[in-house]
C-alpha cells in the first residue's frame, strides 16, 4: 500500500494545502472565544435579526446607489440613521470627491448577422465608465477571443471589429473568487487592449458561473494614449449564442448602442461611527463596508450585506458593553466607504484624511464578499503580524487580500482581515439584477454580524496589540 | 480590565463551547489531507456536477417517493441505475417490509368560528401515520397550548377539543437543528398527548423558522391503549392566525377533514453497491444515505442530496482509484435505504441481514441534513474511538448522531459520522413542497460529494481501522 500514500501526498503537494502546522497551538484558545462570543452575540440577534432589517431598508431606500448619483446621497443618509440607531458615537460623514457615470437610456446589442436571427437582442450591461456609441449606434463584424494573447497574434482580424472576451471563468476552481480572478482581466482591461489591437468596441462574457440571460457589470479601465472604445457585458447565453455562430462559421455582425456619460466629479461622504475605547482610544480596530453598489438590482450581496453586517455588529457591540458597563480597550471604529465599485475615492480619503492616525490602526476589517454564512477569514499581513492575526482568527483562513477598502492601508503596515462567506453562489448575483434582499438569508447574515463582533472585540480587548505587518502593495 | 476578562470567560463556560484542546495534534495533519483530497475530486466535478445531476434525475423520475408508494419502487430503480453507471461494483437490492401509507384526496381545516372568517381554509399537511376523520369532517373547539405539562395542567378544557400544539421553534438557536429538536415532539407525540388529555384531533405548528402559509409534514407516533386522533401541521401562518384569535378572547370552532389511510405493509429493497477492499474485504466503511422521502415536495434536500451525494462521491472514488489503478484497502458500500421517514424499516433489515459483519462495519458515515455546504461533522462514538474519529475528520465536529439510518449501528458499537451542511435554511424546506431541486446549489452539492469521498477514502485506506466505540443507545 507505500505506493497509494506516496501517490496521497503527492496529491497534498500538489493541491498546496496550507501547511496547518504552522499555526501556534493558541489559535485553538481562539476558536473557543470566537464561538462564545457568537453565540452571546447570536441568542440576542436571532429572534429578530435586525441586520437583515437593515438591509431591507438600506435597498428599499436606495436601491441603486452608485457614487454620486441620488440614491448614493439616501446611502449617506441611511448609514448615518442607522449608525446612530445602533448606538454608535461620534457619528459623522466625512467627505470624499467621487466620479458621476450614468448608464443613460440606450443598451442594446442587436443581431445584424448571422442574417436568420437579424434583429435579435443579446441581454448587454454597459460596463461602468463606458464611453458611449455614436447615437446612431456602432456596426461591426465580431472577433472572439479567449485571451489577450490570442487578440494580439490575431490583431490583424481585430481591425474595425467589435472584439468579444469570451473566456469563461473557470468552473474547475474550489473558490469561485478563484474562477473570478482568472477572468475579470477582460472586462478590467479588454476595451485597452481591443482598441490596442484596432478594435472599435469591447463585449465581455458576465463575469458569473450562472448560464442564463443576466448580464453582469463591473468597472473598466482606460488608458492614457489608448483611444476609449465603448464596452459591454454580454449575458453568458449570449457570448455563448456567439461563440457558436463563428465556430459554425458564421459571418457575426452586431449594431451596439450605448447612451452612457461620464459628468463631473461630485461631493460625497463616506459615514463613520466610533465605540469609543478607553485605556488606549487613540489604538483603533476599524471595521468597513462600503456603501455604493452597481446601479442595476439592488446590491444586496455587494456590498449591502456588508453595511447591514456592520450595523448588527454595531448594536451586538454597543449592547454588550452597556450591559457589562465597560468600554473596550481600543477604539472600535465603523467605516462605510463610498465608491468601492468605480473609483475607491472614499477609502483614499479615508487614508489621506487619517494619515496620522494609521500607525495606531491595529487591525483593518472588510465585509465584502455578501452575505452568505461566513466559513473563515482572508488574512492580509505579513512575518510576526499574520502570525499574531492568524492566532487571533482561531480558524479557517485564506490569504486572500482582506477587501478593496482596507486594502489602501497595506502600504501603512495595517493588518488586514476579510470575511469569507460561503462563496459559491456570489456570483450568481454579483453585479446583475439578481442582487436584491430576497438573495440573502437573514440568519445568515446574522452570523455574518456576530464573527465580525467577535473578531473586532478580540482585537480591541486583548493586552497587547497585533504586531505591526510590513508594508506591502495593495491586494483586494 | 481584569472584570471583562471575567466576564468573557463566564460567557465560555455559559456558552458550553467545545473543548477544542483535547483534540490531537494530528487533526490538523488530516485536515491537510481532506483539504487536498477535496481539491482533486472536485477539480474534476465541478465543471459538470454529475451529483447535481443525479439530483434531478431522481426528482423528475420519483418525485414523490415515499416507502410503499410506486414512487419509491422508480427511485430503487434509478439507485440501481445510478451506482452502475457510477461504476460500483456488486450492485443490488436487498429486501426490506415497508409500512403504506397515503394521504388521500382530502385534506381541508375549514373555519366555523370566528363567524366573520367562517369558511376560510387554513393551510395543512396530514401528518404521516395519521388516521383518518370522518367523511364528512369532525368539528370542534379548539384548545392551543405550548407544552404538554400546559396541555396537562389544562386537561378539563381539553376533552372534545381539537388541540393546537403551538410552541414555535426557538429562533435564538444558532443551529436550527437543536431548534427542531426542542419543537419536534410535537409532531411526533401531539396525538397522542392529546388523546390522553380527551382531544379529538391534534394540530401542530409546522416545523419551520419560515414564516409563510407552507405547512411541513413528518411522521407521527400512536402508542397501544390510547385511542389514535387524526393530526395535521398548520404553516406557522395559520398557527400565528389561530393564536391570534385566540388571544384576542374568540371562540375558534374548526372543521378537520382527512381522507388519508393505512394500507397493508409492501416489500421494497434497499440499493447497494460497493468498492471491493483488496487487502481487508472483509472490513467496511459504509456511506449510507434514504432513498424515500415525504409525499409533498420532491425531497431534493431531505434526502435527495444525500442520494446525490453518495452517487457523487462513487463516481469520484471510482474514478481515483482506477486511474492510480489500485483497490482500497477495506471495502467501501454504499446504502441508499429505504423508508427512512416513517419507519426504519430499511435500516433495521440491512442490520439484520449484516448482523455477522457488524463487527467488522470500521465506520458508517450519513448524509441526511440536505444538500447545502458543508460546514463539518456530526461524531457519534465514544472513548478512543470518537478520539481517534475526532482526529481523521481533521475539521469541525459537533457531537450530535451521525443520521436515522446507520443510528442503528450504534448498539453494535459502530463509530457513526455524519455530514453536517450550512443548516441555516434546511427547514425552510424540509418536509414541504418547497423541497425541490431549485432550492440545491449544484456547486454545494458537489462540494459534499466531496467531503464524503475524502473521509470514506481515509476511513478505507489508513493503516488500522479506527478503534470500536462501545455500543451505546440510538440518537438520530
Amino acid at each position: 500500500m507505500r505506493k497509494t500514500w506516496l501517490l496521497f501526498l503527492a496529491l497534498c503537494a500538489a493541491c498546496a494545502a496550507p501547511d496547518l502546522s504552522t499555526l501556534p497551538r493558541d489559535e485553538r484558545f481562539f476558536a473557543s472565544l470566537h464561538h462564545s462570543l457568537r453565540a452571546a452575540f447570536l441568542a440576542e440577534a436571532l429572534p429578530t435579526c435586525p441586520a437583515y432589517q437593515g438591509l431591507r431598508e438600506l435597498c428599499e431606500q436606495a436601491p441603486l446607489r452608485l457614487a454620486g448619483s441620488p440614491g448614493a446621497e439616501r446611502a449617506v443618509e441611511w448609514g448615518r440613521g442607522a449608525f446612530e440607531r445602533a448606538g454608535l458615537a461620534n457619528v459623522r460623514l466625512e467627505p470624499c470627491t467621487v466620479p458621476r457615470w450614468e448608464r443613460g437610456e440606450v443598451e442594446e446589442l442587436t443581431v445584424v448577422e448571422p442574417a436568420e436571427h437579424a434583429g435579435e437582442r443579446i441581454p448587454i450591461l454597459a460596463l461602468g465608465g463606458s464611453v458611449p456609441t455614436p447615437a446612431e449606434g456602432l456596426e461591426a463584424d465580431v472577433l472572439a477571443v479567449t485571451s489577450f494573447e490570442e487578440l494580439q497574434a490575431r490583431a490583424a482580424e481585430a481591425a474595425g471589429r467589435i472584439v468579444l472576451f469570451a473566456r469563461p471563468m473557470d468552473r474547475a476552481q474550489l473558490d469561485p473568487f478563484e474562477a473570478y480572478g482568472g477572468a475579470v482581466s477582460q472586462r478590467s482591461n479588454g476595451a485597452v487592449e481591443a482598441a490596442q489591437a484596432g478594435g472599435v468596441a469591447a463585449l465581455v462574457r458576465s463575469m458569473t458561473l450562472a448560464q442564463d440571460d443576466e448580464p453582469h457589470t463591473g468597472a473598466l479601465r482606460y488608458q492614457e494614449g489608448v483611444p476609449p472604445v465603448p464596452a459591454a457585458a454580454v449575458s453568458t447565453n449570449g457570448a455563448e449564442r456567439i461563440g457558436a455562430w463563428l465556430s459554425a462559421g458564421k459571418r457575426v455582425r452586431l449594431r451596439l448602442a450605448l447612451a452612457c456619460r461620464t459628468l463631473a466629479d461630485v461631493p460625497s461622504a463616506n459615514v463613520v461611527g466610533e465605540i469609543p475605547g478607553r485605556e488606549r482610544p487613540g489604538e483603533v480596530v476599524l471595521l468597513g463596508a462600503h456603501l455604493d453598489a452597481w446601479d442595476v438590482g439592488q446590491g444586496a450581496h455587494d456590498d449591502g450585506a456588508g453595511c447591514a453586517h456592520l450595523v448588527g455588529a454595531a448594536r451586538m457591540l454597543v449592547r454588550h458593553f452597556r450591559q457589562a458597563d465597560i468600554q473596550p480597550r481600543r477604539t472600535i471604529r465603523f467605516v462605510l466607504f463610498m465608491n468601492e465599485e468605480n473609483g475607491l475615492r472614499g477609502a483614499l480619503a479615508y487614508r489621506d484624511a487619517h494619515l496620522a492616525e494609521l500607525p495606531q490602526h491595529v487591525l483593518a476589517i472588510e465585509s465584502d464578499r455578501g452575505g452568505f454564512m461566513p466559513l473563515g477569514w482572508a488574512a492580509d499581513a505579513t512575518g510576526a503580524s499574520l502570525t499574531a492575526l492568524r492566532q487571533l482568527l482561531g480558524g479557517p483562513e485564506t490569504t486572500r487580500g482582506g477587501g478593496a477598502d482596507i486594502s489602501v492601508l497595506a502600504e501603512h503596515g495595517v493588518p488586514l482581515v476579510g470575511l469569507y462567506p460561503n462563496p459559491q453562489r456570489y456570483f450568481d448575483f454579483h453585479h446583475s439584477r439578481k442582487d436584491v434582499p430576497a438573495a440573502v438569508d437573514a440568519r445568515e447574515l446574522e452570523h455574518g454580524s456576530a464573527w465580525l463582533a467577535a473578531l473586532a472585540y478580540l482585537a480591541a480587548m486583548q493586552e497587547d496589540p497585533l504586531p505591526r505587518s510590513e508594508p506591502r502593495p495593495r491586494r483586494r
